[in-house]
């Protein structure tokens, strides 16, 4: 079985809690949850299910340039985290550093960004912090609650299960690249990736998936994630062409990249990656379809710790190095783009 | 009556909060109580409390130098919160943007400040986020629960009540002034400073306090505070030799400083200030002695709207402006210093 061990950031958040004793009242253990659920008396009905967030890097590298889409982001990414364990929000608090050299409408667009994302969701803002500084730092921290009988958790997957995405895939990634290439882009691809947590689909997910996991660190970290917690591993089969989302296709092949690259990168957009067993699948799409909502089938949970990529170019992936690749990533994107290219070894 | 308006910081939120509905199950308004007080249910029979605080100004500043105290104040900071509302604590969560040029024990020190602050609160970490930056920022989420009977918050002090700490104050502003000024210090200053959170005396006040805030943000700014949440001001009636912690009234007198400058300052030590109605207070005090705990007098709340001095040297406090200069503060402490002497006005 594949160990967290080889993942340095697994590495990294293991050695930080090594000095913490785990609450006896929380459900899951360290990694298990997108949330930490956990129960606020030995007769409550429902889990507890919290989480946070901070935003930096996305902001000191310029992969969003309006102040709109980093409110938005800080709201979405703590609200996404609900949605995967399938929590109906109980509300929000944001902590903020704010950077006083920015221009005076910079702050605006960071509270109205903030504002309509949670409006989007219907979630209401709690309360929060405000400091200054010489750097911008959102910090999100969302609370919710989950019917004690039905918490969904990146754990319980088996060989065999369906693997499903909530939706299209990359959008993520292809901002991120095109930012820290600085290529021209398509002009809308800072707002067309704005994304809306899943918090709907989450919920109806409690009665059907057996594992789940946002997106929000790219679709092949997430796999390689729920691989290591669950002791199986993925074969993906859904063609890129109807994975991914159209602009993603597009970024990665003005960049003469393969458009697998997409789901590679560690900026995700908080799509729900989760799995179904075969016996739940058709009360699961009748769910689905009665929501208005088309998940995507995109693969099947396999006895073997790997994940892989079957139809035209059957392929294993090195998730182990892609994901390393990225921690601590200091910006030559091109030696990074490189070393990428090598994670996938072509079977046939 | 004192407005909100005429403090800079509070006109700050309320135009950040503008674009905010408040949730109908929240129990407090804005800046109504030191957490967020709300019911996760009608049936609900306890409030959840929830609080976030970043450190950020403390660390840039060098006001500590050791990342112990980091650790330890940011932990402090958020369950300071839960106290002052009378709250028992769930659980944390910290969300921390790590500086990755300093040295790795930099880090080991957060860590072990964290892990001793939580182990002598006996409360859980449940979880967070670790972020790499240019910056240290350190921010803490608490979240607890107070029987829905029993809410402490801000409001409710009455002309007549008695005021409390719970505690010798001025170590903050003590600490500050030592680091700002970089005038030699008594050794143990930082040491001594690393303040604990008033856990076990605000679930005690629950009873028995009309109004409590944790002096977090200084003595003054917080009695300024109180006053205009509760339309309703305070007289100072403890000599400062009874009130102020002994390192705060050396470290004023080293620096020449009048002692009352140990309470202006705005980095406070987290002790609570509280106000109890005459007629509960015998059985207040009999109960805090019971816990072992003694609760220092320091005076009474009155009707005018203002905070003023009895005693040896009767003045009042022009506390607005004390607040005003604080913020955004930029470092000429000797301006400063200049500035806040004129803040107090001898009355005899």
């Amino acid at each position: 079985m594949k160990t967290h061990q080889d993942i340095r950031e697994n590495e990294f958040i293991r050695r930080w809690t090594a000095g913490f004793p785990r609450a006896p009242y929380q459900l899951n253990d360290l990694q298990q949850a997108d949330a930490e659920l956990f129960l606020a008396g030995e007769a409550a009905a429902y889990y507890l299910a919290v989480t946070t967030d901070s935003l930096v890097e996305e902001i000191s590298r310029g992969i969003y340039r309006d102040p709109f889409t980093m409110g938005w982001v800080t709201v979405m990414a703590s609200l996404s985290d609900l949605a995967a364990v399938g929590a109906q929000p109980l509300g929000m608090l944001v902590s903020m550093v704010l950077d006083e050299r920015q221009p005076a409408d910079f702050q605006e667009g960071i509270r109205s960004g903030m504002a309509a994302a949670l409006q989007r969701c219907g979630v209401f803002l709690l309360g929060g912090d405000t400091n200054r500084g010489d750097c911008t730092v959102l910090t999100g921290c969302a609370l919710g609650q989950v019917p004690r009988q039905t918490p969904l958790t990146r754990m319980g997957g088996r060989p065999g299960d369906i693997l499903y995405s909530s939706g299209p895939a990359g959008l993520g990634n292809a901002l991120a690249l095109a930012r820290l290439a600085e290529k021209p882009e398509a002009d809308p691809l800072e707002t067309l990736y704005r994304p809306t947590a899943r918090l709907a689909e989450g919920r109806l997910l409690r009665d059907y998936a057996s594992c789940c996991m946002d997106s929000s660190d790219g679709v092949l970290a997430t796999l390689d994630q729920l691989m290591r917690l669950n002791g199986a591993g993925f074969r993906l089969e859904a063609a890129m062409e109807t994975f991914l989302h159209p602009a993603a296709l597009e970024t990665a092949a003005a960049a003469g990249l393969p458009s697998w690259v997409m789901l590679a990168g560690i900026h995700g957009e908080f799509e729900l990656i989760f799995t179904v067993p075969p016996q739940r699948m058709a009360a699961f799409l009748q769910a689905a379809a009665q929501a208005n909502w088309q998940p995507l089938q995109i693969g099947v949970m396999i006895p073997e710790c790997q994940v892989n990529q079957d139809g035209k170019h059957a392929a294993v992936f090195d998730t182990a190095r892609i994901r390393n690749l990225f921690d601590g990533f200091s910006g030559d994107l091109e030696t990074c783009l490189e070393e990428l290219r090598k994670c996938q070894m072509e079977i046939n």
